[in-house]
Order: structure tokens, then sequence, then C-alpha cells
């Protein structure tokens, strides 16, 4: 007879107005700390009418622009400032955003989070973490937008990103969520290892889901926080939790986001053996069926020529993976096309 | 009545005319392998009259534009292409290179190898390796660049360095050297632990040596490949050992380098504690003593305010470190100021 | 189809009179030892009538006081000394209380044994063990004594400790065998992750379970295997295995164990954050609301005040936890009050 | 709702007459690579009419044999030279088999794969790439031989095995094509922690299904090598698959393969405490029981004498196990007699 | 041509009058920080006329009772409360003090500091960090008292401990030092690979310089607390540098601290195998030569006896040694004897 | 002032008749026991005149046949047996004994202890062990046998080897005593690395010394232990220590010992690259300078052909390396030829 419900502990009451600030207490045993918790932020902030707004940021503990957006948010808003509810969990992955200078992967059971929704209360630790956001946070919830970066793995052309939903007015609903967001590009794809992820575990539930990948590299890039606290920003008022319009307007520009697809499997190029990866495009370039997408040096040969790779499909550059040296079997590049 | 004599095996004839592709064989047991070796590529190619340029990449694994353009260099130029001698060592730490997706110290001792020179030769793995090269390479040298990067710490404006040599005529060509390189900047530092760094074990050797620090944050950067490519050509052409002259036009419209200085501690900025970094500019943005040079979040507590952490120099950001996460004691900022 | 059936294997009759002393082996397969296994230490005596004790020790590898005890009664009773069953586990999690100096956790696969119950024959080594536990030794069971200690994360005032078991008749014999056993203390709580550990396995099948708490900080306590050595004398006296009265005289004078409960969280204190913790009181000491518990030293700031802990509930403190430096979310104090 | 299906990428269509030769492409998210997928070689050629054999090898890393006569075969085998179906995977734990050296476990999970199946599609890796080969590889094959040595644990009389399989026609089937591999020995046993191995999950499939054991000492043996590759021709004549007939002579002159059994835990041998093992005989050589099997060397001692191990069963060594030290509870030696 | 100044920096100005807190910072190049630091706080307080008394906590980090001192000391005393001069290291080695929950080596290199002494400023972090607290720090000192515990591996007899000095002069200020301080021991001994510890060090510069060894198991003793922090009152009083008397009453009744000795390696026991150690006495207890100290455990075996270790010198145990399970060649006690 | 004696201690009185068993005690501080030892058997026995010969085993920790051979002695012969002075190391490198199921390197600082000769007492434990035994143990010694093997990495024809010494009648008696040891072969090489070894130590000091490389694979071989045991008596009667005439018939049917020698690098194979070697030959196989010695398979990759590697020198294969897998660098042959 295996236990059920969860053993992670809130002291949240999601109905009361005002605010609260508390931790999520997941408990960690550990050699030194039988009874030791990790702890984890959550503010809940409810004033008058309106929709629930949860934001997610450090699923994975390297990405960190959503990390400082969400913080920050937390800090400074009032309940006062808004209609409806939002909840907030800046930095969700504790153990991985605390580990060294931040990893993806949680050094608690070496597992990659956003890879363990819906998630399991007796299973390792982010099995049993992943289990109570789905199961004790997400049925407060009308709309989330979980905000992801490429972490140590890539850099990405700034953007929100959204499944293809089947439902196609919760479709709709979410393209207009994501054009109010006001990122450069929104992009439309399936993910590898989809199912798995707290967006896939947001969508199961009918609720608007979008996602972000505004940045990565490992570091903070400036513009990628600048146009997540802009598009929190625009998405509040966009839902009507706060006054004003959007600002959507493009450093390209552009009116607003252009809206993107990865239609296939030959969007992606895979490195076929490890080597130096020298690209030959930064995220955002135009690209060609064909064209050169970097290469892969054999610094460790005398006499071994570099080999080309090559993009098996024209668009825009989504995805500039492949952090100097890859590994074989490493993504090295994406490639997104026009959303018709 | 310890060993001398390096244990490192190499079979080059430094003074045979044409080119030699070979590798050095460096001991390391293993349990796995008790007469295992570390292969090192080395080039050398000869021919006619001319000075002896050494240039070296990957002395930290992670740090991937000198591996890249040295070891393109070394597939493609061939002996009838110079005058005088090139020593192309485009790897130099292969252990840590070809650790997972490259590091910057050492897998086998956990060393940063160059914070080891001169060396020992019945020191450790790094140990012996510096002694290696400092007392079986350097002798043959006449002119060095030791290509680095920013690696997973920082990225860099794009930069020569040199150290404020005592000696005045060397500097003077140091200088005129860095000019004929061509970078947006050639920095003049003395760094943090100089002493046990290459450069530092190539000046006391009185030969004329210059560093780059071109790309950063762990991946490759096109337009830092595009400088330091161009530059080892404008450095041949300055040397005389090729044909034409020097191209050191800016992207910025200026004619060539800007030569600059780090005069002192107060440019560095460090960490006060852990903390998620937020930075406020780019490397080479202009900076103002006193100026919030960006803020440390506390994604992990409730309600900790970030604290702001501000330049204690006026100049342009040299170095932006600080790779999102950071640790206590780690440096997040480095200025530069113009030279005279 | 997977397993269902426990892959450990084990060659005592529970059925037969006499003395058995023998292995369970489970299956670990390793790099080194493909067909390996884990040789785990089962005595069981039968003579006569009477109830099935079972006494098990070193669930937690580094809890020591109970797997000596056990050890030197398996090695030293004989089963003309007893009328019933004696199932004898003196060490339970061998790959634990061999790794290192004893650890809490399994090396094997970085899991609490603990926290691993009611297990699954085909999880990892410790769900498998667990499930081997419950599956194939419970269902001879009739009382169960589990002892633990502090670990290397507390010391507890000596006691046994039982759950508020909610079958009323349960409870009653439960609370007249703690009291046999006579420990200065007895606790009646809800332990941090209630369900998967051991003593609620065997509560599940309505066994008469009690536990202890003697000993701590990493260390074998003179007074707390004392007071094991004698409470296994008791229990068996108690149940009419062995000859005599039980002997409850206690070190303060008093005539036999203080009944004690742990009400509500707010008996629980945690760490805020990681710093070097300096308690205020031993184990077995009166404590107020609100009187200072300790403090969290930052030695390595500079002019950072230590921060107090205080209190949330009055009562006697039971659990000195916080070895020095914790880590943020760490229990440092856990308080009990008189049981009616 | 979890997932169902698998994450594993597969391009193959099994129908397809001709060579395909394609990576399983298995999502591998790391601190490096969130993207990053592991690459694993299948090969499959179908001509005509004919029957469909799997061939495994590399289901443990360190285990060489199978991985070079299987690799091989897929480089120089061409479709037009079958009848039927030939399905190649050389190095299935593609993990454990770039592992350093080459590792039993695999280093992602440190799980042994051949305990992980009928695997779960969101388990560890090795569990997803364990349910992968069940359920989507296992279906379309008739006939299956995977490919085992001792690894670095033991080396094994030369041998096929295959288990006591209750399907008399089934079993007798597997004998048959046992007799036509040609090894020197075919053994039925029942081993350590079946039913989640791979050719346990084969029989559950009804698949005729054979393994080997040929090898060991973690080195390629070279008679070893020549028996597995021998054993694969004669088998494919033996189904028809290819023109001509098995060849089944010894090198000991007998005519053919001799049936063997491990009938029960008596013919196992296990070392009592950790030690330095010699061994007393070699595979292959006959043993009584209460014969010395080996000693047990306490070299790290003074003056105690070694332990002799003896047999408990009478007949040949088929494992001579124990790597030079052995730990507690380690196999050392296993003994085989003669069927029928 | 090595370095010899050390690569550590430090602003304090030791002739300035008032206080001064400042860090240490030590380089530390790291895969994620190359130009990373390890902070150190020291506190130099100067008034008046006066010695310079050193104050060391934490040169082991899992030392905690002298880093809580020191450390709140450093934070409450002003200068113009003392006449002389302090410095307060109180946490010596933060690698290790910030290392999970505290640990005696160093994470960075492995080493014990206290076994690196005079250092090497080329050497591992330890070495560097060994070779400035020798250098840089100590010729600025008269009197130093290095605090220790016995950390994880032990509990000692509360006391301060001193070598046994050849300078008679010195042997007897050392004597009186002690004295004042008012531990209840005071031992004289030759430790175990003395020469390379902090108070050798000391010793060689012919400071006057005591240690203590308070506290142990891996927890901060309150009792020895109260002991270091009275011990560093009452010698700043005995060296005039505050005004008052010492207070040296003990809580046994007695006037003073006893003056101990252990004269030769017969007062030290080590276990002759690993086991689990079950003492016989507490630290402080007399004991006799032939007397059982313990006994070593086999709870991993089925009938194999306990060992009983026997003291081979009489007096008063000092060092209650083995934590638990304790491995061949542990140190389990030291008997001290009464000195004259 | 650094430390110049050694810091391991060692009761054993050498000039002593009769026999003595004692352990070195080499500290060991480690994490949970600061004062905790290496403890090292040595064994001496001394009775009426002769020359004092030393035998060592297990300077790797992988190599077994040395360690029971000299274990076995040491646990048998008796004083009067002998003429001179026994001294008996079964098992030096006892960290690297004892870990896991042995390895080559010293767990506790990586390094091989078979490269820090001659040591260093404040070096690492192994550079503090090898001062050791070079300062402490080699001045009492005439002869020295120090017994290895392949471990891990390899398996040797078996023999005994002695390097070229330039001292022509130390070399004369050198061949004569192994010659009178009686193994297969006799090999004169200069190795990898030479010069920090134990031989090199030992023969720097003009002691005559044999090694032997008897056995590999990581595994006891039967033969090997055979022709060990059989050297080592061989040897003491040759040296006059026992009675008897050496016996050095061979299996091959020749009289005794072939003498051997590795003129140079050329009889050396290095793997180019990672992969999966497949061998050729035995050790003691004749090969031809041309002839394919292995092929690296790439088994990850779907049509990479094989690699053939071949010999560069014409002889018997001495040294069959490459345990299956081979990283870039590890040697996978080594060939010897006639002497003279």
């Amino acid at each position: 007879m295996p236990l059920v419900k969860s053993r992670v502990q809130c002291d949240i009451d999601f109905d009361r107005p005002g605010r609260q600030a508390a931790f999520l207490r997941a408990p960690n045993s550990t050699n030194t700390s039988g009874w030791g918790t990790v702890q984890i932020p959550i503010f809940v902030l409810k004033n008058g009418v309106g929709p629930t707004l949860l934001l997610t940021g450090g699923v994975h503990g390297d990405e960190y622009e959503g990390q400082i957006a969400i913080s920050r948010l937390a800090q400074t808003i009032k309940p006062e400032d808004i209609s409806g509810r939002l909840i907030l969990m800046p930095s969700v992955n504790q153990p991985a955003a605390l580990n060294q200078n931040g990893t993806r992967m949680s050094p608690i059971d070496g597992r990659d989070l956003n890879r363990c929704f819906p998630g399991n209360p007796t299973g390792t630790f982010s099995d049993m973490l992943a289990h109570f956001i789905d199961s004790a946070i997400l049925p407060h919830v009308d709309v989330a937008v979980d905000m992801h970066t490429g972490g140590h793995s890539a850099e990405f052309a700034l953007c929100t990103v959204m499944h293809a939903i089947e439902d196609l007015e919760l479709r709709r609903k979410t393209l207009a969520a994501a054009t109010a967001f006001g990122a450069p590009f929104n992009v439309i794809f399936s993910g590898v290892d989809e199912g798995s992820t707290l967006t896939s575990a947001i969508e199961r539930r009918k609720i608007l889901c979008i996602g972000t990948e505004i940045g990565g590299w490992g570091r903070v890039s400036l513009e990628a926080l600048r146009i997540g606290e802009r598009g929190i920003r625009n998405l509040m008022q966009h839902l009507g939790m706060t006054a004003g319009t959007p600002d959507t307007t493009q450093k390209s520009g552009g009116p607003g986001t252009r809206h993107m697809v990865v239609p296939n499997p030959s969007c992606y190029s895979f490195a076929p053996s490890g080597g130096l990866f020298e690209p030959c495009q930064l995220a955002g370039d135009a690209v060609e069926a064909g064209q050169v997408a970097g290469f892969l040096h054999f610094v460790e040969d005398l006499d071994r020529a570099p080999v080309a790779l090559h993009y098996q499909a024209s668009g825009l550059l989504w995805a500039a993976c492949g952090p100097g040296r890859v590994l074989r079997g490493d993504c090295v590049a994406v490639v997104m096309q026009s959303y018709e």
C-alpha cells in the first residue's frame, strides 16, 4: 500500500487575500541531516477578481533570467497592484539552482526535473517535487508561464514557446497570450522528450500555458532579461490583472512577435561524433537547407580534416546549440520556419 | 636523486625544414592503462629565414577559439607559405580539452595548467607538462601568442593582453606586435596569480609574448574567432613571415586597436557572498566608478532584497564575469582604462 | 509483466525449532562482480510457546547502539533461554553499515532505506530490501522493535518512540510495551516523511511496534547502549518470553518511563539558512516557547551578527539536532511535551 | 497520466528489404546538453523468405567479443547473402561501452541494463532503453542470440547458455539451435536475478533464445571470438538463412557441444568475507565436491592464515569468478554438471 | 625560477591602531571561475602597549567551538577593551568549514591543512594557505592559541595542549599560560605527524603557543564552548591585555587545571581491523593498563565473537576516539598520565 | 624548515635474529579519523650468515600473484630455514590493494606509487611511502625482487625484467639471478617513465634488482603464481640462503629462461584513437614487423571500418595490452627480441 499524498509540506492558503510568502518544505534525508528539508520559495498574491497566473523559474537550475525576473517581481509587487491571483515560484529546482554555479540537473538524484512530470510522491526527490507541483499547485491555476533559457546547452533566438495544442480554442488563446508577451519570436514546437515536461503537465490540465526560451550559454543575458520582464508585465495587462496595454515593439523595428514553427525532425541537427564545434551562424540568422551549419574540428588529431555539418531545413536559426566541445548525439542546431 | 629531465617524449626535430606533425607523448599511468600516454598534437613548419613563432591554444580546455584557429592553420598552411618557423600547439591541455564538454582544469590532477609554470618534471601531470613546454619548447621561440578566452567564467571585450614588461625595448616591440594583431583592444594588466602562467614563463625567457582574451561563456564566438584568425595572419605579416600588410580595421569604425590598462586592484569587483548575479553592462560598455555593476539576487530566500554591487573605477568593462550564479569571492567585473 | 517475487534469497525455515544463523543474499550486480550479493545476517531462535519478537538494528548504517545490542544478543542467547521466537537482524542496511565509517544512506543507490517501505522487488537495491523485509519477514512477527539513534544528525533524549495508532487496543498494548522497555522517555510522534518507514510498514500489518532513539552524534553512547540492552531484556520479560520482571528504574530517580508527545509542527525548528549552529540546551533540558534555542553564526563573514533561533513550543528538548554546521532547511531542534 | 510510448526514436522500417543502418536516438538530458541523445547503432538486413534473427552485443559494456563479432558482421554481410531478416545491435549499452575502458554498469544511472527488463518508458535511462528493446524490437524477432562474456567478473568455459524453458517444444528447438552454434559447452541454468534479464524478456515472448558466455577477465579472448563468430555463422546455416552446414568440431577433438546443467544453489560458491582469492582450477577443469576451490588470502594482516574454500558439488568448473581481490558475498566459482 | 612570495592578498596594516576587518583573498581557479578567490576573514585590533595574541579557529573545518568563540569575540570586542594587539582568524580553513556540514580536510585539494606547514607558495591550495600564515602572519605574533576539538574522530577530555618544548624558559611560560587558560586539563604530548602542524610552525618561530582540544563527535559541546570562551578571557588577563584575574575554578571542584602528559606510544590504541567499536569508558575516566578499552563487533558476520581491545597504559582516558565504525589502523583511545 | 625524516613508524629491529612481523604505520588524516594510520605488513627473518633479500608485492594494488606468493612465504617460512635475512613486504600499496577489488593507483592521492620514487617525506601519501621504502628499507638490502604483473592493463609473457645496468659486473650478476629465478623469459628493457620506479630506486643504490611481470588481466593466473613461487625458491637457493639447486625447467621443454630485450621505441604500439581493440596474437607468440597486431573497432559508429594496427618490429609478443576498449594513446602491444 504505497503512499499517495505528497510528502511536501506547504502552509499557503491559496484562497486567502493579500500576500503570502512561504517555503515549500520537501523532505530530504541525507547522511548528515536525516530530517532535513529543501526549502522552495513560493509567493501568492490575491486581490479582487481575476485569473490565477502561475510564473515558474529555475525548473532548470542554470537558467537564470526567469529566476531573476520572478524573484524581483515577488519582492516588489503588492496585492493591491493586481486583480486576480499571482503564484510565483522564482526558483523551483532549488537543489539544482544552488548546486555549484547552477546546474540543469538535480544534484540530489541526478535527474532533470523537467523530465519527471507528472511525478510520483514516492519516487526520487525530483519525482516527488514534480508530483507536488502537478497535484497541489496546478489545480489552482488558469494561466501559466514556465520560464526557460538555453542553459549551458544553447542560445535561443529570444522567444516564447508553445505546443501545437489540439484544442483549437485553447490554441488560439495561447497564441494571443504569446502575442501579448511580445518576445521577438513565438515558436510552436514539439520538443525532445515531450510529455514529461512541466508544460506538458500543465496542458494536460487544460491550463493556458506558454514557455520561454530567453538567453543561454550559462550567463545572464541583459536583453533576454529585459524581454522576460516586459513579457510578464505585458501578459498581466493582457489578462486584465493590471492596467495598461502590452508594449510589444521590437528592436528589429517590427511591431510585434513573429510566430514560427518547428515542423519536423529535419529541423534538428545532431553531432555525428564528438568534436569541437564551430558554428557558422548566430541564433536568429536566416539559414538555407544544405548550407554549412558549422564545422566539427578534431584538435586532438594530427591530420584529420574538419567535418562540415549542414542544415537540412531552411528558415531561421532558433537554437544555436553545441557549446564548444560536443559529444556524439548532441543537438547542435535547430531551425524554425514561419507559421503561416 | 630525483629526475630532472622530462618524461614527455617528442620526436620533432626543430631544425628540420618542411612540415612535421607529431604527438607529444606524456606518460599517464591509470588503473586501466599503466603504460598509457596522453597525446598532444604539435606541428612545426620551417622554411627559409625568419623568426620562430609559437602559437598555443587550449591551455584551458574550455577556451575554444584559439584551438579552432590554430588547428585550422595547422591543417592548411604549408612550409612554402612562410619564411621562418611556426610551432603550432592547437590544444595544449588535451586532458582538459577532451574532458566532458571541455573544462578549464585538468581532470587528471585537478590543477589549472596555467598556474603550474615553470613546472616540475616529477610533479603532477600538469606540472610535468608545464615543465616540458618551458624547458623543451620555449628555448626555440622568438615570438609567442597564447590564445585564451573567458572560458566558462566570463566574456571579455575582444583583446590581446600583455604585462607591463620592465624591459622597455621589449615592451615597445610587444605593443607593436599587439597593434599589428589588431584586436579591438590591447590590455596591459597584471593578472590574478601572475608568475605561474605560461605567458609569465615566456617573458622570463625574454621572448616577445602576447596573449588573447577572445570569447567566453563557454561557447564559440564567431566574431572572436574572426578576430583571432585575422590576428594570427596580421602578426605573421608584421613579423615578415608572410607577405602583405596587417588589416586592423575595426567594426567600430576605428582604424585599429585601442591600448588599455588595468592599473590597480580597484578595477576588480568580487562577489561578497554567493548569489545569482545580474550584470548591468556588457563587455566593452563604458562604466563609471560608483555605478551599479549588477545585482546579487537571493532567489532561495523569501524577502531578502537584492544587493547592488558598484564599480570602484571608471573606464570600459573589460571582463564581464559571473556566469549567473556566483560563489563568494568570485570576480564579477574587471574595468580597463585608457593607456596614456 | 514485471517481477513480483523477491530476488533476495534466504534459507531460514521460520518454523524450525532451535537456532538458525544465515545470510540473506541480496543480488548486487557491479562493475567488478556481476553475480555479487550483499550478505545480511539474520538469526532465528525458536523454542516452546510464545510470541515472535523481531529486533532490527542498523536500518541506518551509522546508528550503532542497536547493532551492538542485537549482535551481542544473537551471539549469546540460546533457544532454551526463551519461550517463543526471536528474529534478530542486527545490521539490516549492510551496505550503509560497512560504508566508510558508517553512513545513513545506502552507498549503492543513495537512498534512505527507511524511506523506501513497503518497497518494490524490481526497484533499486534499497527498494528490493525493503520489499523483502515487508513481505517475507513481517508476516511472521507479533511484536517488533526497530532500534534507531540520532545518527550523525542529532542526539535524542533517550527514548522509545511510537505513533498515535488509531486502533486503541493496539495503542494501549504499545504503551504498555514501551513502559516495560523502560527508557527514560517514550515519545508519541508523527515523524517527517511517515508512511515510508519500517515502523509504518510494521503498523500497517497490525503488528505491535516500538522504535528507539538512543544515542547520536555519530558515536556510541555508553548510557544509550545500557538503556537499549536493558530495554530488550525488559521487553522479553514483559512478553513472557523470558522469566523475570522488567527493571525500569531511572538514573533521574524516577520509577519509570515518562510518556511524551510531539503534538504539532510548532515543535520543530528549522535553520532558515546555512550557518554554524550553536545550541543553547542539551537533549532533555526544559525549554520555553520564545526562548533562544541557539545561534546561527556566520564565521565566513566579517561583520554579520549571529541570528538567534527561538523555540516555538514549550516542553523538553527531545532532539538536539544540527551537528555544528547546518544547511538551510535542516532541523535544529524538536520539542516534546507531556502526554496527558 | 504517465507516458506509455517510448521516448526513443528509431527511423528503421523493419519491413523494408535491403540494408538499413541507423541510430536509435535515446534522449539523455545532461548539464551540458539538455537535448542530447545517446546514439545506438542498429542494422537491419532483409532479403527473401526466412526467419528474423536478432543478435545483441554489449548489453554489458565491458563484454567485448559479441560487440566485435556483430560489428564485423554488420559491416561485411550483404542482404543478398541471407534469406530472412537480420537485426544487428552490436553495442546495445552504448553509455557503458564507451565509459572509460568499458564498464558493466551504465554510467548514466548506475544500473545494470540486464537487470532492467522489461523496462519502463518513464524510468531511468536503462529502464527506458530496456523498454524500447522489449516493446519495439522483440515483436519483430523469431530467434535471438544475446552475446555475453564474464566481463571483469569471471572467465567462463566457452559456452552458449539457456534456461530450462517450460515449453518442451521450444526447449527442444533451443537445444538444437545451441547444438548448431557449436560452442564447447551449452549450459542450462537459472541465473542469479533471472526475470529481469534480456533473455528472460525474450523468452516471455516465446522467442527462441540463446545466450553466450564467451571470454572474460575484461580482455578480448581470441578463442572466444573465434567460437562466437563461428557460432553465428553456424546458427544462420541451421536456420536456413545462409547455405552450408554448421561446423561444430571442437579443439578437444570432440564432435560437438557438450550439454551441461547447473541444477541447484550448491553449484555456487561465495566469498564469506573480503580477501585476495587464489583459485585452484581453470574454467573447464573437472572438480570434486569437497575439493579446495581456492584460498582467501589476507595480505593486509600479519599472521592470519588463508581460508580454504571448497566446492560443494562435483562437475566441471563453469565460471572461474573472483578477479583477484573479492568482496564479501562475491561469487567465486560455479560448477556445471552433465545434462542427462 | 619558481615563485617565492605568497599569492594570497591581504590589505591589513598590522601596525595601524584600531579595528580592521578584512578578507585574505587566496586565488582559487576553478572550472567555473578562473579568477575566483577564497575569502578568509581576519580581524586585527590594536590599542596601547601589550603583546600580540593570535587566535585561530577552524584549521579543521569540522571543529566548531573555536570558530564560534573567536567569531563572537571578533564581533564584540573593541580596540579600547585591550592593551596590545589581537589577531583573530575565526575560521582559517574556509573551504573545509563551508564544505557540506563541515569537514576536516580541504575539499579543494583533499589535504589536511594542519599537515601542510610551513607550506609552499606554489603548492596546492592548502600548501599556499599554510605558507601565507607562516610567513605573513606569524612574524607579528607573541602568543598564539590554535583552537581544535576532536572533530568527527573523537571526544577529548577538555584540555589545552602543548609540546614538550626544549627551551625551558618558553616551556615554563607556556605552562603558565595554559594554567591561566584554565581548562580542566593541560596535556603535554607529541602528536601523530608533528612538525607539519600549525603549532609546530609557531614553535619553530619561538612564539609562545598553546592548542586546545575541546569538544568533538562532530557537534558543538556547550561545556567545551564555555571552557573555550572563558579560557580566551583568562589568557588575555594573564597576558595583561585586559584587566581582571583568570577564573580557573573547575566543575570537578578542583582549583584549576591538571597538568598531564602522554609520554610514549603505549598510550595509543589502534584498531587491528575494521569493525564496530564499542568503547567502555568516557573521556576523562580513569583507566588501567590491561583493562578492556572496548570491543570490536563484527555485525556483518554470523558467529564471529567480538574482539576486546585493552589499554596498554594506566591513567585517564584523554581521547575517546573511534566514532562507531572504525577502519583498520584507526586510533581508538589515547591515555594521559599525570605530569610530574 | 620542512621535515626531512619520515613520518612513517616502524618498530622492526633489522639486526635482530629470528622472525619479526609488524605493521609500518603511515599516518593518514581523514575526515573521520584525524589520527588514523595505514598499516602495511612487513616481516623480517634473520638467521646465520648470508645476504639480505627484499621481496616486495602489491606496489600496484591490482597485481595479485606477488602478494599471494610473498604472503604465503611470510606465513610459512621460519628463520631456521634460511641463512641470511629476508625482508618480506607482501602488499606494499595497502590503500590500493584494499581499494574496491584492487586498483593500480592509490585511492588516497590518485598517484601511481611506482612513479613516486625516491619519494618525499612531506609530499602526498604515496610520496611519503616511497620515501620511507627508499630511505629506511633499501639501505638494509643486498638483493631485491619487485613482483609485478600486467594488472588490468595487459598480460605479459611470464618473465623477470631488468634494466640494461651500466655497471657490467652488476649486470652480469643480475642476469645470473634472473637465470636462476627461471621464468620462461627474462627481459631487458627501459620502461615508460623509468627513474621514478621502485626498481630504479633500488638500482641507484647499487643493489642487485630484478622485477617480474607475471600474470595480468586483473585476475590471478595459476601458472604465473607457480612461476613466481618457484622463482623465489630458486633465487634463495642461488643466493645460498637455502639449500638445493634451482629448478628452471620450462613447460616449453626448454632447459631454462630465454633472455630477451626491448631495444627501442619501435617495439611499442600505441592506439591512435579510442576504440575496441581486437588483438591477433597472444603474449609469447612470434610476430613480424608489418603484421597486423590487431584491429580497432568502432562499434559506436554505423559504417566506420575497423583500423588495422601493425607491429613495427619482429620478435615475440611480450605485452598483450589493451584490455578490450582502449583510450587514445594507450599502449596495445610490446614486442621483445632475442638478447644477443
